[in-house]
């Protein structure tokens, strides 16, 4: 599931001084994986495992983009908001490339903000930026209205299986 | 759109001689490409475009699985379906991998024989091998319940934004 807990409303984000920046490795400090545990089961990992997995994130380049929010005036700087893209390589449409958007998540404190649809915008900027034809996600139908505000329009069903 | 075209039932899946196997430089000499656009806009590639196309999926390993299924005994092995899987690594589920299944057709001369569910099928236990928690992909609602005989189950929405 892509994203089921960004915010239900965006507003005043024209002045807001929240900054949308990609993420560092020194975000695990600033509470990411806690913030992505209100989106789904989220152990905590040690720094260890979580500069694994952000070294293997980072050699894929700009094909996998992770992009937070953060308020640099507040004394702790947590992450406030995330959102992740990457790009898939396809044959079809010419050797096309799809953006994918997932885990996008705004913490519970700070929604109504618009941090979640700064992060997706500027996601989807980036797909197309990149030359992406489309970008897509998968949501709950109760967020279809919230991705719409992003330009994103209904397309199909999702399928899962689980192990 | 992961899969609009595999074949409406499946049939005969036991013993069909169709031999299921990962993409090769060769496939497109094979059709490959053609088959692609009975599911999707795709102009054909030139042989250089699809090697080079080839050799940037290839490098990311066993994260990129393209399955195509071919008759051996047949004079110019046309591919008759294919499906593709790729693995997104993520920081949730204690840095779990999900598996997402794109771009399942069936030629239209070779459908009702299962080989688009055997294709899926295959995917989803190598996603399963590869240490995925899920597996999801994004079809039309008229496919549900082909996709519920590979063990998938609804789960959301897909949303999409065309460039």
């Amino acid at each position: 599931m892509a994203s089921t807990s960004p915010e239900p409303a965006a507003a005043g984000e024209t002045n807001d001084p929240i900054h949308i920046r990609r993420l560092e490795l020194s975000d695990h400090e600033r509470g990411f994986v806690a913030l992505l545990s209100q989106l789904s089961a989220c152990p905590d990992l040690t720094a260890s495992e979580f500069a694994t997995r952000f070294a293997e994130l980072a050699a894929q380049g700009d094909d996998h983009v992770i992009l937070v929010a953060e308020d640099p005036s507040a004394s702790d700087r947590r992450i406030l908001a995330t959102g992740c893209l990457f790009v898939e390589r396809k044959f079809l449409r010419g050797g096309g490339k799809v953006g994918h958007v997932e885990d996008v998540v705004v913490d519970a404190a700070a929604r109504g903000r618009g941090l979640g649809l700064r992060v997706v915008r500027r996601l989807v900027e980036i797909a197309r930026d990149a030359g992406c034809y489309k970008v897509i996600l998968d949501c709950t139908p109760e967020l279809r209205a919230y991705y719409a505000r992003c330009g994103f329009v209904e397309k199909g069903v999702q399928m899962a299986v689980y192990f």
